[in-house]
């Protein structure tokens, strides 16, 4: 391979020719050799730092920092990475330094060059027409701008594509349940038979779960939403000319079209990543909520003989190597690992969060790396189990007929007729003989036949239905 | 010891003569020998009972399903629960039916035999003015009624212990932050020397931290404030009388003081506790934020002689048995073991929210018994630190003055004269050479005396102080 | 109350008259004012103190440092703790200094003052016959007495409770996997019906989940068996005599009878407790072989009219407040709860573990709090769930045989006769006209009747049993 | 693109033309679109299957249950697959079915197709050469070859990677120690200056730990040594021939030349995956010591000017973009990140490991992800850490003697001669005058300054030194 020489204020490094990177880049990927072909620095990172990087530009120059050509380039380069462009020129790993310090040179050195060449220069010139440390990250540190990154991507991430896979599941539900709302089914509780309820009363327990999910993803989004540029190296805005911060959160917002703002404490902002750990604190419930329908919805339609068969959802492949027919609830699987998944991943991010120290928290790859990854697999993934399980979910009514029709628990209908005592002993005698509540309720003498007709109908003990 | 014959629905069971419980607790106590002397239900959920118990006899009351002389009765003993009397009348574990319908039984039992022998009969009649599942359990379920004990006590144990705690601490940190606010100090990043900032500004991220983090406990309160009573079995409400959702949680309201509303959906209220999944995640991000403080306090104020020694924190007890004259950050030690303590609560409780099933989860003694465990330790860990180490807490000018004179991090002040490069170019020959920043600057004649006096100024790389 | 006043190196105290411990456990209890009534030092740990400090007396002794009576007297004391005769001697909280130092000088002022007045000595003489500092301390530090007291304190929880636990559960786990050997049931994978199995050979997966965790759990024994005593302050052994470590850890072995030595490293033996992590390890995998059997169980037994049906379970108590009759499956909730708390304590223990520091690790009253917990609730809860559960599982041989009957997973053993693809045409038909395989397989012409009865048996299908 | 038709039991599905997987893989791509581009099904794993097929082939062959021409055939494209001919034919994710049913069926495909293909036919064939169930899978099923898969990618990642990996960096800490072996500094316990000890006895403690950690991978590699093939759908080895358990366990050890053994009980290795979860917690066990190694030796080498400053670590990169000539301990940042990840995936793997029902656990993938995942970035993260930082350390004697001379601490040699409290008043009155401790403790007149240079030295209180 051909090579160039870099420096950066160490020395000499040799640097692939042809790449936009330079010597601080190069240096990590020689000092990292962890998990390099599967633990990149994540897109959505990059992206954030072009959003950044731009909205520096465009700052300092407002603020007579920076000249207008200069600026002009780093925009236009800032375009082309989030046009998807130069996706190849950013090689580094989450493994590396806790501040993603040679992420951010990364991106500063990337911008420089390809600005430089924009400008008819060439990558081995020595001196460039942008400089990385001194132009594309003037007025920042990596202290304040990974943290930045961080905020962007994470918001981005939970507006684009986590909210809107947990809506669009919630919205499926939502019409299943309405759809369901007349299906009078079983209830069970501890696993065992209990009073009726319907199928679409079952249906809006999830629907009141993921509501109150995004709820909570929501609330965590204030915090999110402040951004730590302008606190530089501690956090006390050092090299940064007046009214920076608030000028560059405000760039921020418009060139990303969210509601950014400067964060008020920015030692707080480069020192801890409490609105990390609080949006996954938020992201974990919904995980929680998920796995439990997930588990519901595979042991509804378990069977296809010998479960609990209760609804039936799409066929969508063969499931099993070996066992000719069987068909698997595997969107279920899928969504229920991914559940497992993200409360790993809030036990990693807990514990990054947990450990920084005096002004820098440097466990930021670490906790970004797993807050993207959940957001995205739990938007991703309800999506996924939206169209091809929720939105094909059907009744099967023969199987929830009959389960109501043995059903021993709709002796509770009788409690406020003949007592609890006098009820458990039918139920308790019915099981035992094998019998109906009814055959057994008249043999007992408690009560008459018509009486047992009318008090105890399923579709009164379901309650009003809304 | 004593017996009395207790009956149920299963048949006779031998309690001792002089308990208010009866056949089911007694049942319980039997079927359950885990860890009987050190996981007892917590108090406060049997506190909540009381509240819920009395709420329900005023409901079903007004609404004509209870006399008037078993409301007053049972009000009466629920009094008595509140203010201690019965304490030794709750014996079982966390370790029972995952339903918590054993404490419910508890509860009906010690309320109805209690109120039975203050209406002038025996514990050895075989009828009893108040029934336990007929008359104290009226228009109720085991499966509505521990959820809302769970949340009425989640809500009362934030609101009164967990809050006031966080509050406390963070106001003594924000007199701490104001009153050492014009102290410059060296920053620390990636535990090393960085630019100045000042103690008053370095405390004021902790304030910011648990600022953030009161917000989210409060945010999470909305959640908690829904009540399950009135789902009864499934959610359905099966057995109550018409208008007793609201009635109840009103009534629960006006006994507790606390907003307590009804659910909007009950299947949700039964059948998962995200809520307590949600209010926990805020109490694991006032853990991380904890654990970041309680580190920074302890490195900070280490030494005497040979750490960072920049705090003095008030000397509470002989440090050491073998090293004569040692003082430790003990309580520092004791709010980073809780923080450990609650990130580990968290995981519990994930697993056992995620864990329901259909109707009902069963996970839900487990759940709160590590929710109310937090909420306290972190309630009574910051009164405690706050108490014996917070307010206590004093600068050791010397030290903070000598870092801040070592300093070779200063020269980023010269970055935007003289360049990043040329900077580093000072700082690394100092390092080297063991000298000064100025005396090296000076040298390699990079700008004159006046100028790195001028340039170089600690209180000016600080910033505004607010 | 009446005070007598006690002196340690920082000052006078008052102490409640009659107890025995002095200044330095009264400041303890005045200083760490949290949750008091809940988390008490486990009572092991005190045990282990015991065994500690005769073996550090006999030791002392032996080795001259110590004359005989002051050993004697150390030794009546321990003793008398042994025997539980000074439980209420031992106030203190978890939460507390992170190395025990408050815990270790509680014992200390105990021992010591007890056997003053056990020599004829007053509470309030100035002087004491034994010294908690210079006697019953010598040779020892809290930082190697503490971690040698949790050592003893897992060791013995571990062998005494938590393996006789499990394998008693596994014993009865595999009595019944003989018992049910032969009896042929359908197999469910993804919870979907799939070929047969015995219920035999599904418990014996129990009883192999069990054994291999008991294997586990003692692979780890032999970190726990290393003691850190003679280690002292920093784990250089200063101020003990030689050959101290191993003749104290000889001691510990003949006291408890179990086989303790001094580990061979006693810096990590202070400064980390991975001893601690590790065998926690094995009991988090333990937790999870427990919720799986707690959720098969629970699973297999579920209905008793709409669920799997396919066991009967005991009937321990009435499982509902509101549903008559109702019999829930509820030491399985007991133990897969257990099994959340001790996933939750891994997290504790780890973060515990992980945040030592130099020369001491400050969270070991968290991690062994949390170990405890977690071996005494796995053993007890072992016990709870096989006598009152495992024991007195029994098939309930009409549902598995009407399972094993309908089943289309049958037909897996045509693959080899007929290839998968023509099976898989079978089942499929099969399931969609609601008919049997064999009428599908005839109505398909793919083979005879003969062929289909000598091929399609449940009996041939599920291997050798053993 | 160009497509071709594919069909299976389900019907027919469009394949990109020149892919050599099939209808099965091509629906799990459209089925799951879940992080496709972060996400791939481990290489690892499809290596592991590699080995499986084709000693399954052998097996099957020899059992006379394959002819001869298929046996090769097969073989063959297992040898391409494991020379990473064939990588970019696997384009399936861990998010899928839980059972990995689709990653088995996408390697039965593409070894048939491809077999098909070097065999002189066309992917376009209608009947191919080999067949992907019939052949490839033969006496397998999905249930069986993914936990066998799962065993041997972890055993392999772990004796190829992980442990070399600890045991480099252990070797090198074992050599760091035994040179500094007579540094004597300061010990450090609650972060606070204790007795002194070298820094070679400092060292030997994170050795200790290693070494402690890989004797607990060690152990965990007999349960991962066991597989599941041979027990096809539920366990019981339906469709195998007699002997093919033990046989292909056979073979897969001589192909990958690790000790293998068919596992004895399959139930439990297809229904639980406790030698994973008991594997793993060495793994985070390992995790622990690693993040108390890294945050050591971050805090032992921090300044340059106001830290502990005892150690220096390599200079590898400019550590900041805004502080000139800053060094950071990055290393030992990406290692603790590292440790932060493996205590996360700890957790998943337990859920995952928990959370599976009857015949077959579904978390499959979710778990080897994680697992493998762990034991990369360990064995990676000890080469990078020990060949960037930890081979660099060194002492840094100046600030470790003036640590040593300063300190209080060395008072503690005074307790067997004056006695703890005497020797706590020279400590606490120099500390507070600010002065040595000979001089405070000749100005109280304790003792001579002969015996105080006789009693108070250093090197005599480190113990023997091995």
């Amino acid at each position: 391979m051909d090579y160039r020489i870099e420096k950066d204020t160490m020395g000499e490094v040799q640097v692939p020719a042809q790449v936009y990177w330079g010597a601080q880049t190069q240096r990590s990927i020689e000092n990292f050799k962890i998990a390099q072909d599967i633990n990149k620095m994540p897109k959505p990172i990059i992206q954030a730092f072009a959003y950044l990087k731009k909205a520096a530009a465009l700052a300092n120059f407002e603020l007579n920092v920076l000249p207008v050509e200069k600026k002009d380039a780093i925009a236009k380069v800032c375009d082309e990475i989030l046009e998807g462009k130069l996706d190849d020129q950013f090689p580094l790993v989450v493994w590396q330094t806790g501040s993603g310090t040679q992420s951010n040179m990364n991106v500063n050195e990337v911008v420089a060059y390809r600005a430089h060449v924009l400008n008819g220069g060439q990558l081995t010139d020595k001196d460039k027409f942008v400089h990385p440390n001194d132009d594309v990250n003037k007025s920042q540190s990596s202290n304040d701008t990974f943290p930045t990154a961080m905020h962007i991507a994470a918001y981005k991430m939970l507006v684009e594509t986590t909210i809107p896979g947990i809506e669009k599941l919630r919205d499926t539900l939502a019409e299943k349940s309405k759809k369901f709302m007349h299906v009078v089914k079983i209830g069970r509780t501890h696993f065992m038979d209990a009073t009726p309820l319907t199928l679409g009363q079952e249906f809006s327990g999830y629907v009141a779960q993921l509501t109150h999910g995004l709820k909570a993803i929501k609330n965590s989004l204030a915090h999110l939403s402040e951004l730590a540029l302008g606190g530089t190296a501690v956090g006390t805005g050092i090299n940064t000319p007046a009214g920076y911060s608030e000028l560059v959160a405000k760039k921020i917002a418009e060139l990303t079209g969210l509601p950014f703002i400067t964060a008020e404490n920015k030692f707080e902002a480069l020192a801890a990543h409490d609105a990390i750990v609080e949006a996954h604190g938020a992201l974990k419930t919904v995980a929680v909520s998920l796995m439990k329908i997930g588990n519901d919805v595979r042991m509804l339609s378990s069977g296809p003989r010998s479960g609990i068969g209760e609804i039936h959802i799409p066929d969508n492949e063969p499931g099993s190597s070996i066992m000719p027919g069987k068909v698997n609830p595997t969107q279920c699987e899928a969504l229920t690992m991914i559940a497992a998944q993200v409360l790993g991943n809030d036990v990693a991010i807990n514990i990054g969060g947990a450990t920084g120290h005096f002004e820098l928290n440097v466990f930021k790859p670490v906790m970004i790396f797993n807050f993207l990854h959940s957001a995205r697999l739990i938007g991703e993934g309800c999506i996924s189990f939206n169209d091809k399980c929720a939105e094909g979910i059907e009744p099967i009514e023969a199987n929830i007929k009959k389960h109501v029709d043995n059903s021993l628990m709709l002796v509770t209908a009788l409690n406020t007729k003949i007592g609890y005592y006098k009820a458990a002993e039918i139920a308790q005698k019915a099981h035992k003989e094998g019998t109906t509540l009814k055959e057994m309720a008249l043999k007992l003498g408690y009560l008459t036949s018509e009486e047992f007709d009318a008090w105890v109908d399923p579709i009164k003990m379901v309650g009003e239905l809304k």
